[in-house]
């Protein structure tokens, strides 16, 4: 199983209103919090600095007293935009206790000037919230191959760290969003900890690209971060598909400060990162369903999850489920493609289960059993309705 | 790169009206004869059986005089349809002199049932040609996972068999349409030597796949066919998407009888397959442009190949071809998701030639330029509308 993100250094975790998708299964005695409250140690800011029309706010400040064991991940893309190249050279991803992050601008694709420009944008949040310059990471989203107006961001710095609070959840999540129906968070406590998350992606709109950034805060202790967000990550953000695209910019953050003196409760992480990947999924451009695909009895992990993905990322099985279409013969033939030069001869709608797709369930359930093996994997992906089409073709630059 | 058609077996080639993209340079002084008119020594027919719904033709028949040396190119998708394992395992790929057709009913997913019914279509056809079984091969598109009805096929080929004509390639290129807006088809002559040659395929709207047939016949003697043909399918064929998704019926059948006791003009099989490759992707399922992306200066052919199938699938860049948006960091976001985990860092505008997305071509030239080494690689593609989506949502099995 190949991942899109990078680990890069280290921790988080706990339900209500919060897990209401059918495929989390949280700890038991998990309490939600108002999200706007962030774990204990942390303060945030959201405010506008013009880089989005209208005024919404678009800069977000965060940071944590003392130090944080962190980890850090970022994408693979090639052409990976200028913040997760500061992040990658300039930052200590083990060591990470603030964050900036724009909305409106991606800073990708924008050469030498980018990146000095989310260097200058990752200096200024560190001179203003008073820490190490490689104590800080470096988050961007939004339009991409279009110069950052760096002097407007440096105010918008100054301005949010003079707001920072330990209410200030809320306005981080909001700043930190583009084409989201609604900010994505959620504040849990359990077993003696807080943990606390912000996380944004919708597909993609915006001149360019989708972009999935989580941020996720906690009091937890969490002995090696990179491993344990590494294992979450791969069972909740790189599960998921709105069509395929991966991002120039995605980056998840999680940090640990280890001042309750307890444990992050087990399941919690992976609870909290899945429901927060499903409300991507559910917000993807035009989306009206969200389906899981369930690859069973494949010769190999890797196998499975190369079918699921096939089938997840395929448009036949995707406008299927738009049009609630029980049709197992696309999902047969997204499989056989994943698996060119190999035999699925046996192959047939006993093999298959894709009932659901014409269910009124917002939440479908499809498995497939190839009968080669014990592997097994599973991926969560979108419908592909109309409007994908047209949100995405509207766009003049 | 990888083949999405694996080779079995043997030859082919002529312009006028149908040698139209500017994107195709066929050989000179190539004639354009009737499409009707097979090449010498081929007769052909197309007959209604009654697998198509209002009595449109759905069974076609194709035989040569004596030997033909012949080459087959068959799909590689692991849930390969019947019709396809009964050419694998029960035709000799280098002397088919005969082909027998149906649209209507893929005859995939359809088990042991299905795999007997194409035997014995193949085998009705070599008797009622009176050619060996092996020396027929059988291909078929449409709906899938439906058994098909062998007593309705059979009388339609004892039909087709009594209207076999050397004038009937207009009929064998209808017959084998599915959703196709006409029929895919030319006669070409140059050097002495004709070659006809019939295809369809247009994305996919019946129940589920998108098929791609093609059947060359010519007079002229080719040495190798199945080299020439692996290397005109790699070129024409393989470099094209609708939608990415690989069918489980592809099949492609050259045939050459040799009897003009010329040789194939060079480069006319090259121009004759990538013309009908480009009319299916004009054709692709509410596709109203097609591009060419070129990737260049990659480090390797496969990585070129690599990066313009992903530019090529990308829902963004062809959602971005139909709304004539020259948005050029899609194409530097999909280049980047091909090669992640390498360093695209100079990737910019300057490197992208995106503007022919606006374009009022309904060709539209695309160019990528990476700066890592020598390779060059292109793939045509179709755009992305409303219409895709509402075609393939629309059926309800």
């Amino acid at each position: 199983m190949s991942s899109r993100l990078s680990v890069r250094g280290s921790q988080s975790a706990a339900p209500g209103r919060f897990f209401r998708s059918r495929w989390v299964n949280p700890p038991e005695r998990v309490e939600e919090m108002d999200p706007a409250e962030l774990a204990p140690g942390f303060r945030a800011a959201g405010v506008a600095c013009g880089l989005k029309d209208g005024g919404s706010t678009d800069l977000g400040l965060l940071t944590c007293e003392g130090d944080a064991s962190s980890a850090l991940l970022l994408t693979r893309n090639a052409a990976a935009a200028a913040p997760v190249r500061v992040c990658r050279e300039e930052c200590d991803p083990a060591a990470i206790r603030g964050a900036v992050v724009n909305s409106g601008n991606a800073n990708a694709a924008t050469g030498e000037q980018g990146y000095a420009d989310a260097l200058a944008m990752r200096d200024a949040a560190a001179e203003a919230l008073e820490i190490a310059p490689r104590a800080v990471a470096v988050a961007e989203t939004g339009t991409i191959g279009v110069p950052l107006a760096i002097d407007a961001v440096r105010r918008g710095i100054t301005e949010a760290a003079g707001a920072l609070s330990s209410g200030g959840g809320e306005d981080f999540a909001r700043a930190i969003t583009t084409t989201d129906r609604g900010p994505k968070r959620c504040t849990l406590r359990a077993g003696g900890i807080t943990v606390s998350a912000q996380a944004k992606g919708a597909g993609m709109i915006e001149p360019g690209l989708a972009t999935m950034l989580c941020f996720v805060q906690t009091d937890a202790a969490v002995d090696d971060p990179a491993g344990v967000l590494r294992v979450a990550v791969d069972r909740s953000f790189e599960q998921i598909t709105v069509d395929g695209q991966m991002s120039t910019n995605d980056t998840v953050l999680l940090q640990a400060t280890g001042a309750s003196g307890e444990r992050l409760p087990e399941g919690l992480l992976d609870a909290l990162l899945l429901q927060l990947a499903l409300e991507i999924v559910a917000d993807g451009e035009g989306a009206t369903r969200v389906a899981r695909v369930a690859v069973e009895e494949a010769a190999s992990v890797s196998e499975a999850d190369r079918a699921a993905r096939a089938i997840a990322n395929s448009p036949l099985v995707k406008t299927a489920l738009y049009g609630r279409d029980p049709n197992w013969g696309r999902v047969a033939q997204a499989a056989g493609m994943a698996l060119a030069g190999e035999d699925l001869a046996e192959l047939g709608p006993a093999q298959i289960d894709a009932d659901e797709l014409a269910s009124d369930s917002a939440e479908a359930e499809l498995g497939i059993r190839l009968g080669r093996g014990e592997a097994s994997a599973a991926v969560y992906f979108s419908d592909l309705s109309p409007a994908y089409v047209e949100l995405n073709s509207a766009y003049a630059s």
